[in-house]
């Protein structure tokens, strides 16, 4: 597993590198963005958090406009952020070129149905290529967090619900919480994984948390808008929340007055976050 | 004078709002940003910082990437982020379409020469247009400070330096320190204001502060990176250090080991600066 350094840049006395690879998993290259704290420097192994952007991002928009560093270079916090979807001629995306399935709308699950099942496995990526590439390149420990923005949300509580254990603590910014009742999820789950809606429910958040075992939830921490133009119709936080309180689990969900689905309403709140997946990751 | 509320975000709350509207001094439309911290809605004026960005930038880049927000959300500084030239079908760009002239790199200068003087008056528009809407519209205070990056810190100390008792403080990331002796300098101020470098004088900071009588330079901060790739061919902050030698002024100069051009650098240093204005213009 070979990395190619494609950028560096000095941030908070840390560093936010980026990286090519070809990932077996995705059947293409991908590109990467990790922050590297100044501790990083200093020989111990740092705990992960894990990044997921939402629709049409890549590694990009978060290192750019959440302002994680500053905190993260503060609390010793890892941070990986990986693309969307994979990526590449070879990778088909929407027959319509829209931007809400395809292309830079990877989901993070496993496609099952052609021609989207070679190389539409984000989960896989993320929860184990992605991890063992940075644990094998980097000063980074196995004790890893994820959180992430929209459909990064979903793609957050999904990974950490289906693999107990694997995180110390997840969060999210105004996630796709029940994709399968929303017209994002309902389209990308019908072509990722065909029309039989019983295996959906593998891929559901909400269905997930309400099926999970009381007590083997990690901690969850969710951020949403009031006035997200996003909020009614794609996200509903509600069902999360019902899906909670059936499975008895603990899950602090915040609906912030005024604020919409955009980085500044990221921003505003990051560093809350950080200091959730910190205090799971022992860091505070 | 009429504005046209164009986008309105909540932010850190406060609001990050973008208006349009008719510029008389650049006869043409024009965008810019402004942050309005939480202290905005309490009635009391708050006093403004000006930030100028660098080639290509428009209103959009510091408000998505500096991280601004969240300090001067709690020091209570209202800041406004014009764009980098004027901007329409009517007014006229580099010839060869270049990014370093003309469109997006107005260099906040009056210019002198044709096509160029009909529109490019970015001076006038940022110190006198520009605050006298802020002021009329917004609870803003006349107490401004000024700021910028790149051709955004040559904006900013040369709008302070020609303007004494105008600004309450100045600072820049990698200023453009003595346009009249770079590349870039030379190109637009060769456009803009003929070939008549005597002309040049009154736009070059590096000029500007060696003639600025002792004491009355108003506080001066820069940061530049010792990575950055412009540092020696383009921005040259030893001209400035000479200057203030020179002049008799003191120049906080501070060079940032292994940072570079990027707003990862402005976004690491920000704080300091907005601590710098919010002192001098009595919010701390």
């Amino acid at each position: 597993m070979s990395l190619d350094n494609i950028s560096c840049q000095k941030s908070f006395g840390g560093w936010h590198k980026r990286y090519r690879h070809h990932s077996k998993v995705l059947g293409c290259d991908m590109v990467f963005a990790v922050y590297l704290p100044p501790q990083a420097e200093q020989g111990a192994k740092l705990p992960v958090l894990y990044w997921l952007s939402g629709l049409t991002c890549t590694d990009e928009n978060f290192m750019q406009k959440a302002g994680a560093q500053r905190l993260a270079a503060e609390l010793g916090l890892i941070i990986v952020a990986p693309d969307t979807s994979p990526r590449g001629e070879q990778v088909p995306g929407d027959p319509d070129g829209a931007w809400d399935f395809g292309l830079g709308a990877g989901f993070y699950l496993n496609a099952t149905q052609q021609p989207w099942a070679q190389h539409y496995r984000m989960h896989d990526y993320v929860v184990e290529e992605l991890p063992a590439l940075i644990e094998a390149h980097f000063p980074a420990s196995d004790q890893r967090s994820i959180s992430g923005h929209s459909m990064g949300g979903h793609g957050a509580l999904v990974c950490a619900l289906r693999n107990p254990g694997r995180y110390r603590s997840v969060s999210a910014f105004s996630p796709i919480s029940n994709p399968m009742d929303c017209p994002w999820g309902e389209k990308a789950f019908s072509r990722f994984l065909g029309d039989d809606r019983a295996r959906w429910r593998e891929w559901d958040a909400s269905v997930l948390l309400a099926e999970t075992p009381a007590g083997s939830c990690p901690p969850l921490l969710v951020d949403q808008g009031d006035r997200d133009d996003f909020l009614e119709k794609q996200l509903k936080p509600e069902a999360l929340e019902q899906a909670a309180r059936k499975g008895g689990h603990e899950l602090t969900l915040r609906l912030q007055p005024g604020y919409d689905h955009s980085y500044y309403f990221i921003a505003s709140f990051i560093d809350t976050h950080l200091r959730h997946h910190a205090a799971a990751l022992g860091r505070v």
